[in-house]
């Protein structure tokens, strides 16, 4: 595919680079927070990045790959954290962080260009008194394209839900991958075919998704003695109507003793905490909350304050951050991605706590989820070999604890999205030639491939 | 007591009056509904009305009573449906709606006198962009000092619960009944010793309520062709985490058919329906939901419309309207209220559906209740004797089906709320002489009464 360089012209002044450094870093992800992707992914490299800067270039760059059967995989930012964005057959990198910008904004509503960082379409609905209701912990650094086409959920899941729930996606704008690529509007239940799609199926360009009122959120740190009390807090506060938050997330001791610098002075020796971001007006009702259960507040600040000092936000140490953290201490940690059944889920946590002890520490991210309210575990692994790494994951398994594998690369090993013949046909139609991210979806690599029928998807068929 | 007009000269220049007709109109509130409450109620009256036009003046109205050992009943406009208002003892009705006005407002809550209208503390909060998180069907008639002195829940319960969950009642400011009245700022846990308490305990004067985004609300009204998949359909709508509604009923056949005439146009003979305030960002959704559940969407009409063409708007169906309604046109027609146990609700309402048949027609409201989602019985029975209505509710208390029982008068008997050793408390010191709406306690009227053991209250003793 070298030779794909001197071709380079047909792309017009589109901006592309070529060169060693920046073509290893744009091919990059996080996918290093898996002791297994690492060497799966270590040496993949793409041989051009394209960088277009509207939608037009964009076309422009898939005619070119169709034309000289190049794989083309689509990048945001690059925070995935399963090689989502990783060109594992070389070809074209898309980067679509020039592509940003607001196209219309109203009360509930907003139409962004896939590329504009999160960070940015949220100052510009935060000036309306607006915000978008659900955000990854990567706000900061993340596209809107990415989190749709990569992620799942985030900060503001305990209010409404994860990326997949019906409404939190209004509509999609794709371009195909054929000879004339088509633009599509997909609204509805179709969203489902490009949303956490890892870009397999087609290349976003705009995104309309609802948003939710701005508040001065307070940041708050609440510190208990002992993991079981702070996991039943946690529960009672995503049940609880009336409180106001974003998030409720568990860390328990000693996650933020050990790994988060700045909080390390705010929470005691063996404290398990509650991370909850919450509205201003709900405050004084959190504490009650917070006394009938024993609880101490032990860190608040709004977000105003936040900016104002400069400080970590809150959210930065919630969702997929809390195993930045944990890495930057100590290599050796890996991670989980659990998701405990609603009704049984405090119980089962307190289990899988003792049960496993020190050997895995149970972060727990309070959510909205189907008819109730459960928590989703991003635990912390002190990883020792591949086979007890296994064990452990048949051991959540077999107690009806699925897993979201974070050590598989494919869309179905990683166990959120069920690839079923909706979303086949819709690749076949949008990518006929299989050029699109090629690796990530084993439907499509093996069509004999099928899944377990007891397998629980995130992103479950219809 | 008639002796008492000889002293209103003590009340200065507030206004007040004495003649039959007001007097009459003033000691009246929606106890008809009930056919026990009826004969109870219906030769009630007090002997004066005064009108207060501000906190002071309400403080001398009430030093006049305790002075005089005259009972002083408040009311607010009298929408209340079990005599909550109705001085049982005659003396004073204390008439709060000339106590009017915003004292702040500001983003995620406001401060408000108690006699304000619900409808005009909307309008000026609509004017911010904000709205309450519930109100009630009275929206156009209530106080909000009532509402939460006589109320529970409402329009925005699929969202936030009801008025007894923390956060949703902020503060209220409070007078006693002594000779020489406190003004008591209760916030916090605090609130509930004057949420739903009838008055008995304190003159609320002020409230802060939470507020929440306004948004362009789509009346729509959803049918089905049976009841199963109405109520299901109702289940998963309240369940939807990212389709935001502000509430969601269920009207089956015949209500809608035999007693809300604008919506008769619309709706199928036979045809079951949900009614709904969906935001105009999640109507694409909730048509997906629609549409997998075979429904159809039979009228929607926005917030807006509903002002510039003056029709009803659809929340004035929901709630305790549909009873009046029904009532309007049947007068033989009274009701029920049951909670519904969350995870089993869906089952229990077809079962006690199909078991009552035309007796009972199984109007319900979906909510947002502890950790799930429930629906709230609001039904309408086709009433025959005394001992056939006991016989309902028993037969819904023995399948799980908790009754507030709507035909009576007493806090206790009502069963929404618990009346314990606090709240008893709070009563001894903020009315040591029993004068505020005497009749309606039941643990200050009968010192030796005591719960059964077994009996589900809405608002349970902390
Ligand atoms: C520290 C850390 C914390 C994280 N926290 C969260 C979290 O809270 N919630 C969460 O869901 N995820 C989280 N993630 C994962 C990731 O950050 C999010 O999915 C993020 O939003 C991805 O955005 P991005 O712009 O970096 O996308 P990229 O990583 O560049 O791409 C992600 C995937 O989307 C595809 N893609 C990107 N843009 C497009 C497009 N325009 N059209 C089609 N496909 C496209 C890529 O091909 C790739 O498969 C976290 C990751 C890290 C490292
Ligand atoms: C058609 C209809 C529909 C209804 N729908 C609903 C509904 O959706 N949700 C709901 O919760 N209720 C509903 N109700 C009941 C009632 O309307 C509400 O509780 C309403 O908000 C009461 O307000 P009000 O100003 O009319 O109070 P009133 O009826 O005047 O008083 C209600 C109670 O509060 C006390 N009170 C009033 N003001 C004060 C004060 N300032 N300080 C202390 N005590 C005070 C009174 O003594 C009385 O006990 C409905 C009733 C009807 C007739």
């Amino acid at each position: 595919m070298r030779d794909l360089l001197a071709f380079t012209s047909e792309l017009g002044d589109i901006p592309t680079f070529a060169d060693p450094t920046r073509i290893k870093q744009r091919s990059r992800d996080f996918y290093w927070y898996s002791p297994r992707l690492k060497p799966i992914f270590d040496e993949v490299l793409a041989d051009l990045v394209v960088l277009p800067r509207t939608e037009e270039e964009a076309l422009t760059a898939i005619k070119f790959c169709f034309k000289h059967n190049v794989p083309l995989t689509v990048r945001g930012t690059g925070t995935g954290n399963y090689g989502q964005a990783m060109p594992m057959k070389g070809g074209v990198v898309l980067d679509m962080s020039d592509i940003t910008g607001i196209v219309w904004m109203k009360p509930g509503s907003v139409r962004v260009k896939a590329g504009t960082k999160i960070h940015d379409l949220e100052a510009a609905a935060n000036a309306q008194g607006q915000e978008m209701r659900i955000f990854p912990s990567t706000r900061r650094a993340a596209t809107i394209g990415g989190f749709i086409a990569g992620g799942s959920g985030g900060v503001g899941a305990a209010n409404w839900g994860l990326l997949r729930d019906r409404g939190n996606i209004l509509a999609a704008r794709v371009l195909t991958m054929e000879e004339n690529p088509r633009i599509l509007e997909l609204r509805g239940d179709d969203i489902q075919k490009v949303n956490h799609a890892y870009g397999t199926n087609g290349i976003i360009t705009e995104v309309e998704i609802p948003l939710a009122p701005a508040y001065d959120w307070i940041d708050t740190v609440i510190t208990f003695d002992d993991f079981g009390t702070a996991a039943r807090f946690g529960q009672a506060l995503v049940e609880s109507p009336g409180i106001l938050k974003k998030t409720c997330a568990l860390l328990p001791s000693p996650v933020p003793q050990s790994y988060f610098k700045s909080l390390k002075p705010y929470i005691g020796e063996g404290k398990h905490s509650i991370f909850s971001l919450v509205a201003p007006h709900s405050f004084e009702a959190l504490l009650e909350l917070v006394e009938d259960r024993g609880g101490e507040v032990v860190y608040r600040k709004s977000q105003s304050e936040v900016e104002a000092e400069k400080a970590i936000p809150l959210y930065e140490y919630t969702w997929n951050h809390t195993t930045m953290w944990a890495l930057k201490h100590d290599k050796s940690i890996t991670y989980l991605q659990t998701f405990f059944p609603a009704g049984q889920n405090v119980e089962l946590v307190q289990k899988m706590n003792e049960h496993f002890g020190d050997e895995v520490m149970h972060h727990l991210e309070f959510v909205r989820s189907g008819g109730g309210f459960t928590c989703f575990g991003i635990q912390l692994v002190r990883y020792t070999t591949d086979e007890r790494l296994d064990e452990i994951m048949a051991f959540y398994e077999e107690h009806g604890c699925a897993q979201f594998n974070p050590h598989a690369f494919t869309l179905e090993e990683g166990g959120m999205k069920e690839v079923d013949l909706v979303q086949l046909d819709f690749k076949r139609e949008s990518d006929p030639k299989g050029l699109l991210n090629p690796g990530k979806m084993l439907a499509w690599e093996d069509p004999s491939w099928t899944a377990a029928k007891d397998k629980t998807y995130l992103y479950a068929a219809g």
